[in-house]
């Protein structure tokens, strides 16, 4: 075992790049990217270019950090791994490389869906002065305005890195960033009509117009999206497999709405709606759209995210910093708000909503919350184990958390530990979904908690998708839009 | 005098705002704003909201600098003022405060042109999902896309500040930021023609299609705009002043593109265009809408400019950063691209242009650049007068530098110091602007250099009107869109 010094030692090596993996990709890349140019008259070219910069995302992001990392521990922004017995520094605030690499891929695949140099030359009629006819321009608005608020999260999230901004300062970021967005759903007359549930329909009627709730909805979801995320996380690869997973299950929840040749559905509906029919978008041309809108932006977040996580996982050789957790919340909140499906964003949340509720208690005080929650490895045992985090009762806790407590206790959700002579808690395990896991499975090594997270995460996702397209039946009509 | 000690001093306190301008112009700042609710009748509604919005700017920026500051001193963003004795630092990077400002309240300007919340109840016809009609998107996503640009200048001026880039990698930057720009002007299948001069329209028609040159052209613009500025720096107050001046000169002449009750022109064209005709439109909408939008860029730029300056002016309390030229470089780009008056832009540039055609050899190594050219503080005197820096020849100078030396010194650009034996040239001033006043006009007080340099910005902006007013008829036809 390695001398542990108190000098901190120079950083390990980058996590070299696979050559064979970038010379297979990057032409598929290409092709993909290309394919609109050669295939003008296929049902959804730029799906096949989304593809292209998916792939790109994630070639620029492997090859990019470990290139980019060291005029980060230049920079000095760095930090040290608390669960290994190694004094080196690696570098922090990497997700700033991701999020650059995804927002420059957005903007640059801008002029494939929303010009028309691929149309017939029939349809070029130059209108005067910027304009031609048939633009969606207001497609690009509401692209533009995701892009600024993806940026503003990141640059946010990257000030928080430098600056190190309190926690309660932090709260608000998500909010200021989808204020971009909510000003462009506002200007262009946004809908803020929501569907009622069946069985509430007898009193409020089929929809219900929230008005000004509805934005505060809407900044809400993005508070949500980001920091449900970002209080998942202190272990190598979390925070990039919980975003990965998540944009996955989007993406393949947005399959289910494209004009596929095959049909999707059970029996009914087939004959309504011609070509979109085949999804789920029962002929609604504007569902598909939405959903296809959705996917430019999550392929080539799950591009970024797998890049990312080849050089975070366990050991990690870069740590994410808060930015990573900005801009991929930012960007789940920014496809639930521009797409409509924002209740069944929040299913494939499933394990963060968990994870917040489980933490309420610390959040809200009533039981104490240290600075760091995330499980801890024994100083004194050689093995690389982590065992949970456990915060010290210095004053005997309150009546209310004393019931939390045994609750918890006997849900096994945490692992009390009780003074011999007194009787009182001494001390409990931190309330959070890693540390309930070491509650129930025992000490293990740190990369089978990311393991165990991300199997919790597509297990929620398999309920998400049993729920939205199952259950949801009973609580509102089949053909939503 | 203050004894000079090697350990840093802390900071002098930071400048005090006074309590009776922010509690006069608050008021105003929102009378304005809310003007366009009250009076939704009048001609240009959104701009008495967008000097409402410029008055906000200022005040933000005049209260946000010194609340911000000491925490930019905790992030490390700091520098030493190498033109005073004092050893204190203050902090740097300030012109992310007055970006953020300027950013964010662009966006919170959005609904105010591009909602129709104002509109008669006539015209607000819902259309199905997010529009309405008669909204005038395309004028949003350019909004839009100039948002962008902005901020990726901003995020890469402050990442420059934090990780301090080489010079030869900043130079593609506002190439970078402007890529929005590009892409949703290629998007909207932009106009790439330009109006040809009359003396060279035997040869090349009235309009020649620059294509991809014309894209060139446009990233130019804004590496120029961002670069000229950059260079021209290291007084206290310099950069502000200068953009301070420019904004202000490409705000008066959009003004003079507004419907004004009066009239404008001499003697002709009055009778055409209706209310438009009165300024210098010449009935043309779209003229007036395009000197609007850059309106709405420049009068809060001018309030964040001023503001800032408070707080830089001698003896600066804050330093701008890079980041305050990217920002403002760009904003300059983006209303000379999206105006279609880049020429007209480029005329308010001639003290830059000037001192970017003296820096020429010295940037292209012909004669030495030594890393910091800015004027510099006599050690031995005890005066605050400061001297023109100088490049010493270590090695003689070649032949082609000593023809531009001798050349540039009959022309009192610069001040040449022969060797007594040799009679070789040993030292010359460089080749800057701040230079070239001190070798003409003296040794002189820091502030005064400034204020050198702003008379020489408006004698300029002077010059410029005069060209575009005057001169242009020889050139170009009178009534140009």
């Amino acid at each position: 075992m390695a001398q542990i010094t108190s000098k901190p030692r120079p950083p390990p090596p980058q996590r070299t790049v696979p050559f064979a993996v970038v010379s297979v990709l990057l032409p598929c890349s290409a092709a993909l990217i290309g394919a609109p140019f050669l295939y003008p008259s296929s049902t959804l070219p730029f799906l096949s270019a989304s593809l292209g910069f998916a792939l790109l995302a994630f070639l620029l992001t492997l090859t990019l950090v470990p290139a980019l990392g060291g005029a980060f521990l230049l920079a000095d922004l760095k930090g040290r791994d608390l669960l290994k017995r190694a004094t080196h520094y690696i570098p922090e605030s990497i997700g700033l490389i991701a999020a650059s690499v995804y927002i420059a891929l957005l903007i640059l695949f801008i002029p494939f869906p929303f010009s028309n140099f691929l149309q017939n030359d029939e349809k070029k009629k130059l209108v005067e002065g910027l304009a031609r006819a048939d633009f969606p321009h207001q497609q690009l608005s509401v692209y533009l305005a995701a892009i600024l608020s993806l940026l503003i999260a990141t640059l946010l999230g990257f000030l928080d890195d430098v600056f190190d901004i309190r926690w309660r300062h932090k709260l608000p970021i998500p909010i200021i960033a989808s204020v971009p967005l909510l000003m462009v759903y506002f200007a262009e007359g946004g809908n803020t009509r929501v569907i009622v549930p069946k069985p509430l329909r007898f009193v409020l009627g089929n929809a219900v117009d929230l008005g000004v709730l509805y934005y505060v909805y809407m900044s809400l979801l993005s508070t949500f999206c980001t920091n449900s995320i970002n209080i998942l996380a202190g272990i190598n690869g979390l925070e990039a497999t919980q975003a990965l997973i998540i944009a996955i299950s989007v993406a393949l929840n947005d399959s289910l709405y494209l004009p596929w040749r095959f049909n999707l559905t059970v029996g009914e509906s087939t004959h309504v709606g011609g070509v979109y029919a085949a999804g789920m978008s029962y002929g609604s041309r504007e569902l598909m759209e939405r959903h296809l809108l959705s996917l430019y932006f999550m392929l080539p977040l799950i591009g970024v995210c797998s890049g990312f996580l080849y050089h975070n996982w366990y050991p990690a050789r870069v740590f994410p910093g808060d930015t990573l957790c900005y801009f991929t919340g930012m960007a789940f909140a920014v496809v639930g708000i521009l797409g409509h499906f924002s209740k069944t964003l929040l299913l494939f949340f499933i394990p963060q909503i968990f994870n917040f509720l489980l933490s309420c208690p610390q959040i809200f005080g009533i039981i104490p919350c240290p600075r760091h929650r995330v499980p801890r490895l024994d100083e004194k045992a050689s093995s690389t184990l982590l065992y949970p985090s456990r915060v010290q009762f210095v004053e005997p806790p309150s009546r209310l958390a004393t019931v939390i407590l045994k609750v918890f206790s006997s849900l096994r959700l945490t692992d009390l530990c009780y003074d011999d002579e007194t009787g009182r808690i001494k001390s409990a395990t931190n309330f959070t979904l890693p540390n309930v896991i070491l509650v129930i499975a025992g000490p293990m090594k740190e990369p089978h908690i990311t393991i165990a997270v991300a199997v919790i995460q597509i297990a929620g996702s398999c309920l998400a998708f049993s729920i939205r397209y199952g259950l949801s039946g009973l609580f509102y009509d089949g053909d939503r839009r």
